[in-house]
């Protein structure tokens, strides 16, 4: 019985085939995510995979139904497959923000799920890296969570050569459509449209524009021009302060489909533009009020980063890591007589933390040793008729007798 | 809106309410398991969470559907949010086995869903480590994967006080029931017969044992003499070479409720015997061949341990460490003029590895402190009028001056 289509099976490797997804490609990339996470100080959480399906419906509209794994559970109930985490995310601090000094700043990894057409990039579910900041105005805060984004990127062994942080603003392009007699019902179809203008042909661009009483080339100048708004001067000096500008640009070509975006926005895209965005998020500052029903006001950002372009990415630039099973020692068993004093061991050895690997049945040394090659153990270890250890560093070639507490002893402060 | 019953929301700690989870804990629970699973030289490995429903049904019959979250999906496909791993573990092994040598030692910490009656360490999703070995008959391998459901226990703290493993065998009881005459078509009723025979009354399981054609006394004599089968007494002297027997016995009251085990069962129990099975496992042999209709047929063996039940009991017993943000270094800034010399500073410490928190606005130099003194940081830092950094350790309070390349120096090494 095949998996469902748009479904990934996680395999560790080496891969059984080229198209396979790696496991171990997966969890170094969480222990990246969470590790620069946490050197920011952000906290992790997490909430269900299955919500009421009004959870979602309140945010997005009935629209968004089109795109879910929803049903009625056994309770009556409708409820959807998580396709986002932002909306439980808010119920989860409307509901306990007071306990938490403000910027309260978390992350989460959860798998999400939209039921659309398959495509190069797109599944029908996927990993996303959520760091979000709530309780703080300030665009410092902006600017922090956008260096989180470019430091993950960095931390997985991207350069400033492979990708580049556009960075926009909803408070720009408000004050150009104030500016030009631009009447509030139709702010969100003005946005639109900038939102797709890099995809869509220049005439319909313009006549769609002309329709909403702006011309084209005046919306060109404005993004040519580049002129950072005050909020995105003060980000951009503070991540140039950190080393950072060579990251990041202002780009007013972004502006981030959903209506809720309030202030800055921002998109992480590859340098040579061959894949979909690695990363979007930005300014939500109302978007907590509307969820709580009005209960909760708290200023709020946020980006998700999905698991699997940026997976295509690292894999195309070759920026991921060989994997194995990270064996540091496989014990050799040259004479079953010996195996209760190896088994003693081996326990010793993964008493201390290391990993441990031997031949659960009677096999032949040679076969025994070729195993700990392909394993690519650090070393071998295998207890003689007089009780002590051979032990042979597989790279160094090296080889020495110690006894089994020696063995021990430098096993537990090595690593 | 509320989150649906039976699921659960983690926090970071300090936690909002004392019946809040904790997602440090669930991190941290995640973490050992996955260190004790690799020094075993288990590997990772994962499926999708939707699932076509016959993958469940094919296995458990249709009465399982009673307790899936399915439903059918946009594509009209007859589906269910996974209730358990391992016919998704089958379908992946039965496809790429040969890729992998023997025996293939795999674990996954999938989420898992049923639709049931809510009750005490009994939720509608939970989490569990699955560690499963395929291709090797020999009760060696029951043994070494005892010892890991043993050490993954130990490396969460708990002590053969604590727990024990009580280790029965589907092949003593089937031998016991055809000595005395028992017909195959009945061996499964009197196995859910003895399953039951801890909670059930003595009259209506020596009932139930009558209408057999069996005793109650002679199968307690069985249970009572304890008699180690002989692939029992292997992984017993297997066990014992590892230093383990104090956490294991041979207890025939076991004998798992599922109709697939084939040889060696376990179960893991706290001492006290306050909480439900800790974890479960053991010899499913014709499961890979059912599941694969007949396809691939491997000897395979595994074990599930529950998240919830483990969480009450290292609460319950106290055995869980106190869960910071982890914060190495509180940059502290007492002029705002020195907060791009602050930011360069993070930025360097972050770049080494370290968890760095600061004010990101203005703010007075005590609460700054404060904040540090909250956060249990390791260290302060603030930058002087003359450049060079004046370090605190909270924990000695002690104070030096270093330069900046100095101090980002130290942390670097430090760790």
């Amino acid at each position: 019985m095949e998996r469902l289509p748009g479904f990934r099976d996680f395999y560790p490797e080496p891969l059984p085939s080229k198209d396979a997804w790696s496991a171990d490609a997966r969890s170094y990339l969480f222990d990246q995510w969470r590790a620069v996470a946490r050197r920011y100080g952000f906290r992790e959480y997490d909430g269900p995979p299955l919500e009421p399906l009004e959870l979602y419906t309140a945010k997005s509209g009935d629209e968004i139904v089109g795109q879910l794994y929803n049903f009625s559970d056994k309770g009556e109930r409708a409820v959807a497959m998580r396709p986002e985490m932002t909306p439980t995310l808010a119920r989860m601090i409307a509901g306990h923000q007071r306990n938490y000094p403000k910027p309260i700043k978390w992350f989460a990894i959860p798998q999400l799920f939209r039921y659309e057409r398959q495509q190069k990039g797109r599944l029908r579910e996927h990993f996303q890296l959520n760091a979000d900041v709530f309780g703080e105005k300030d665009p410092s805060v902006d600017a922090e969570l956008i260096a989180l984004l470019i430091d993950t990127l960095r931390a997985l062994g991207l350069t400033d050569e492979d990708f580049v942080v556009r960075l926009s603003s909803r408070n720009a392009w408000q004050e150009f459509f104030v500016q030009r007699g631009g009447t509030p019902d139709r702010a969100y179809a003005f946005f639109q449209v900038i939102d797709k203008l890099e995809r869509e042909q220049e005439a319909e661009s313009a006549r769609l524009l002309q329709a909403l009483g702006f011309a084209l080339p005046d919306v060109q100048e404005f993004i040519r021009a580049a002129t950072p708004t005050e909020e995105l001067g003060l980000i951009l000096s503070q991540l140039s302060a950190r080393g950072l500008s060579p990251y990041v640009k202002v780009d007013y070509n972004v502006i981030r489909g959903l209506a809720y975006y309030t202030g800055p926005v921002f998109e992480a895209f590859d340098r040579r533009g061959e894949f979909r965005a690695i990363a979007g998020g930005g300014r939500y500052d109302n978007l907590v009020k509307v969820l709580s029903g009005g209960k909760v006001d708290l200023p709020a950002l946020g980006f998700g980063m999905g698991d699997v372009v940026l997976m295509e990415l690292l894999r195309a630039r070759a920026r991921l890591p060989e994997f194995t099973a990270g064996i540091d020692v496989v014990c050799l068993i040259e004479d079953e007589a010996r195996r209760p004093q190896t088994l003693r061991l081996a326990q010793r050895l993964r008493d201390a933390g290391r990993a441990v690997e031997f031949s659960l049945t009677a096999a032949k040394p040679d076969k025994q040793f070729k195993r700990a090659l392909e394993l690519k153990a650090r070393c071998t270890a295998q207890i003689e008729p007089d009780g002590s250890v051979r032990v042979r560093e597989l790279k160094a070639r090296d080889e020495r007798r110690l006894s089994v507490d020696e063995f021990v002893q430098s096993m537990t402060q090595a690593r």
